[in-house]
């Protein structure tokens, strides 16, 4: 489904003011086949266009059926802020239509967006939960209400809309409400009624977009206002809602991992359209923090399933590893955001590691059915609790955030790839199809991330003047080569990340990167207590894992990685829709009969000798496709 | 306190019935001196006589006040199980009467009774919650209502306070409802108005005492009604409510901690009455699968934060152990039945090191303050909640089940410690004091668990026919002599953890136990993944820890043991009321900055060199007395 036109594509989902304090700014690319091109192929011929079936059998869409007075009965779902869950989807097919026209899928937007518009209250209010389940009395459970929240995602999807089709409706809709929450909230001696902000944040970044989709500055201003009052106890001073401590204070991200992550990226986007130097300072602090302390190898995050927390620094369990969907599409709209800012080449390493690993394993291969929480291990002997929080695919959720959020991110996934400031163009994921900017466009042709050779071939230049083209050197990468003409480079210098090839381009030149993908074993800092004594398997950007499946024979928690024998690396086009494998040598512990009590004096712990058994680890993003069974990414060495 | 007239105490909280299919009958002693005494010192003249007020405070007593029309006002508190924290009370304050008179105690305890059994409806139904805020809309909700819960320990009560003081006030209001309760419930067909269960287990194990008490065979059959009827989808076939399979078809212990473990008490006490050898199989096996993959090293239970539950096998994480301080009670209560029914040392073993370690964490050392979790690490830079579930020690809790629970345990103490059969009698747990069945009674000294050495002297003994002497010998015990008159044993033979000495003995005839108490580095099952390459410090029965006070000048997490240098112990008289230390050496791990990503290409791990420390480890149950900070029982070796 991607257009062949050779029209710049419409601006994506961060579009940085005219003003705007940012090193890089976004550039589009095309994706027109290979890894993401399937899989967001999956996305716009499957996930997509199930949706609005699902927003039926949900009850999503009688919602705002009965908030329009269309129909009768009651509130159907489980929670305040379901209509989001529409709103995401309009994003996610804005993006899509953005790749090219579709009647099925502009007819299910125009009828979505008519519901949306027919439910909106005169004054702007919109909120079916509010409007028919709490006779209207509206913003006085800030705390748990998520109306904001719900404002938030309305506009993003209005943003969206309006930039992937030139259409207005929705985005009346989405000014509407914002302007009437703009008259309600406010500082102290403001005028205003409230002075408060949303448990879950999510409007204060919507807001911005939608300053820079309309030029409004009063939009900005409201955003850092609701930005600025997190921290100060309005909402009893909880970690969970982001109000323990001021962000321009603050020192690791801590409570609820989406509402922390939604909240700093509007701090960055704060920070790209004002230039304030306190807060990109704190992003920057945070995100760092963040990625030393609670990341799990995956990209995934947060640690507790107990109010969906970041935990404590170094706390990075497996089996209870929380790593919600959500966190990891929020976690690539913040990183992504500091990228530009910054310029620095570790945001996208990180969003590539969270793309292929955290993010994606929320979706099964079929786009059908999806996971909210990704942990990295299940015991043998797991007892499945069912329900959201099943280490099993399902169908739909009660709390259905992830799935439509995913369909969002992949829909609008060509967004986050390139970027180009006055010196030329940067690529930070590799794709195959095209990258644009201006007047420069530059071809790709990979089989990334199974192959780790980048075909390059620079289409329009400008005739006359130098520019560089920069290409991302991923922070996994030990070793690479780059051609460029007829010179070759082994490993050549790179700065913080980039290999900067500066020249003066003419159309059909070519560069070809290779970067090694040879397996390796990862290790963790000591202070994560949960895999002492363990690697994981990782080739490229991909973390691999085992699971049961391939494994017959006993189960996984008892298996022992050899680590003096050779990884192997093996395609397997029947395997999963096609993936490489790395194949390991490994054993089964023996472990003797303890008895009743499972602690030994250590000088007596039992020998753990066993028989020689072959490991097969697949991508991390795959599994759970396949029959239930344990799983686990940390492999023990002993 | 303790009593000293030689009088055979009261029957303790497991008094089996006449018929009782059991291999041991509990026998009990007088504790009047050492560690146990100190602790139910504490709890004698702090815990309990703070009750009432804390039960003021919180609302229960006004609660009851109202249900009785005796006040005016709302109901207080947030849970339907509120009445329990004070039917738990008056079974604390019971068994502490049957130490010896206390006249405030017994002025607190008659008011509080005559208060309950004003609450009581004419009918015999009682419970605040439903009464006051339902409308006395009973039984409609099993699953969250804990109306038969309550009735549970409002039995529990009344059989304590029976048993302890002869008092029958209690004890009627407790057989009200309990008819009450036999005439609404019972199977299809029986005429009786509701086939259910209750959500939380308690009064299956409850009506199997009040049968002890009473002789009133119905409410032994209605607690195996209860018991039978869980697992068969009565509550939706949730594991949380013991519904999700029959017990005599489980295969491992899981869901709500607390709740199973109650409920397998109860099985335990069916199989003593009724001899069913199902029953019986069925708790043998679930109490192998609980110690074997479910039990922490302190004797704890319960893997999850969320909705309390056991979680899968062999996963037993530190930082996020739940282990509930009412858990640890259950098991004791579980084990203790166990002990009674088959006559295995392993039971007590199980139960020596849940009180000296998992339990008795519950209770500060003034008796003041309270853990309702109790986890085994406490993470540098941990960010605590507060709450119930805080890792800081608190005054009460809104659900306060804990502080109640471990009043009653320490109160009635006395009951776990030893038995009796046909052949003469058994020591399970050590204490200064007495230990009397029958004709037979034995003095006992120790300084134990600081010092291994026991001293026993007959005291009473029929002077004509032999009987046996059975001294535990504990699980985790190496080494030990005894000497018995003029004779020295070096570990001589042990049948099944029990020493058996068998003689026709005289008024005077000592015997020394000398237990071997030599500090030891424990390592656990290589499954339990939480705590791969490291091993815990024990010495006897106690669990070792470390905290942050004690080793200024870094983190905790930080720290590598030195397994190479030896242990040494160190008695403290001047810390945390005395305790012995083992002092061990280690260093602190110097972690090169690895910059943002803390996971590294196996080969390039940074070294971990560091500088030496010592390591001053406390025993786990005074963990938390002094300031708040880190720390960890279980440490890493490299």
């Amino acid at each position: 489904m991607p257009r062949t036109s050779s029209l710049p594509p419409s601006p994506g989902p961060v579009h940085p003011g005219p003003d705007a304090h940012v090193a890089l700014r976004p550039a589009v690319a095309e994706v027109t086949d290979g890894f993401w091109h399937s899989r967001r192929d999956v996305n716009a011929r499957t996930s997509i266009p199930q949706g609005p079936g699902l927003l039926e059998s949900a009850g999503n869409l009688h919602n705002l059926r009965l908030a329009a007075g269309a129909a009768e009965g009651e509130f159907q779902g489980a929670y305040p802020f379901v209509d989001t869950d529409v709103y995401k989807w309009l994003e996610a097919a804005a993006w899509q239509l953005a790749q090219g026209p579709s009647a099925r899928l502009e007819s299910d937007v125009h009828r979505i967006v008519s519901l949306v518009a027919a439910a909106q209250q005169p004054d702007g209010y919109l909120n079916t939960w509010f409007q028919l389940v709490k006779g209207g009395e509206r913003y006085q459970d800030l705390r748990w209400g998520h109306e904001l929240y719900c404002a938030g995602h309305l506009i993003q999807a209005a943003v969206a809309h309006h930039r992937a089709t030139g259409r207005t409706e929705l985005l009346d809709v989405a000014r509407r409400f914002a302007d009437h929450v703009d008259s309600v909230f406010g500082p102290p001696g403001s005028g205003k009624a409230i002075d408060g902000i949303d448990g879950h944040p999510e409007i204060e970044t919507a807001l911005v977009e939608l300053y820079r989709e309309t030029g409004e500055r009063r939009y900005l201003d409201l955003a850092g206002y609701f930005v600025d009052r997190h921290g100060h106890g309005l909402l009893g001073g909880e970690a969970y809602c982001q109000d323990r401590v001021p962000v321009r204070e603050a020192t690791n991200v801590e409570g609820h991992a989406v509402r922390q992550l939604y909240l700093l990226a509007a701090v960055a986007d704060l920070a790209t359209e004002t230039g304030e130097a306190e807060l990109r300072s704190a992003a920057e602090r945070l995100w760092r923090a963040m990625t030393t302390t609670k990341t799990h190898i995956t990209g995934g995050l947060g640690a507790h399933h107990d109010w969906e927390d970041f935990g404590d620094p170094y706390e990075l369990p497996n089996e209870r590893a929380y790593c919600e969907t959500c966190a990891a599409i929020a976690s690539v709209q913040w990183s992504w955001r500091m990228a530009l800012l910054t310029g620095e080449a570790r945001y996208s390493d990180l969003i590539e590691r969270t793309l292929f690993n955290g993010f994606l394993a929320g979706v099964s291969l079929d786009g059908e059915s999806w996971l909210y929480v990704n942990p990295l291990q299940v015991r043998d002997g797991h007892t499945d609790p069912g329900g959201d929080q099943s280490a099993r695919r399902t169908r739909w959720f009660r709390c259905a955030c992830c799935p439509p959020n995913v369909m969002r991110l992949l829909a609008g996934l060509e967004h986050y790839l390139a970027t180009s400031d006055d010196d030329g163009l940067q690529i930070h994921q590799y794709a195959s199809g095209r990258y644009i900017s201006g007047p420069v466009a530059v071809r790709a042709e990979t089989d990334y991330p199974w192959h780790g050779t980048i075909a390059l071939a620079v289409e329009d230049t400008p005739a006359d003047r130098p520019w560089t083209l920069s290409l991302r050197i991923p922070q996994w990468c030990r070793h690479f080569r780059v051609r460029c003409g007829d010179e070759t480079y082994d490993s050549p210098v790179v700065e913080d990340g980039w290999l900067r090839l500066e020249r003066t381009w003419a159309p059909g030149d070519r560069v070809v990167l290779e970067l090694a993908l040879e397996p390796r074993l990862t290790a963790a800092d000591p202070r994560v207590d949960a895999v002492r004594g363990c690697v994981a398997i990782e080739r490229g950007p991909l973390v691999f894992c085992l699971e049961q499946v391939d494994h017959p024979g006993g189960g996984l928690d008892d298996i022992v990685l050899d680590t003096t024998r050779p990884l192997a690396v093996k395609h397997r086009p029947d395997l999963l829709g096609g993936v490489t494998t790395v194949v390991a040598a490994g054993r089964r512990r023996a472990v003797p009969d303890a008895g009743w009590w499972p602690y030994t004096t250590a000088d007596r712990a039992p020998r753990q000798d066993g028989d020689p058994v072959e490991l097969t680890a697949i991508p991390y993003y795959a599994w759970a496709n396949r029959q239930d069974g344990a799983m686990r990414v940390w492999l023990p060495t002993s």
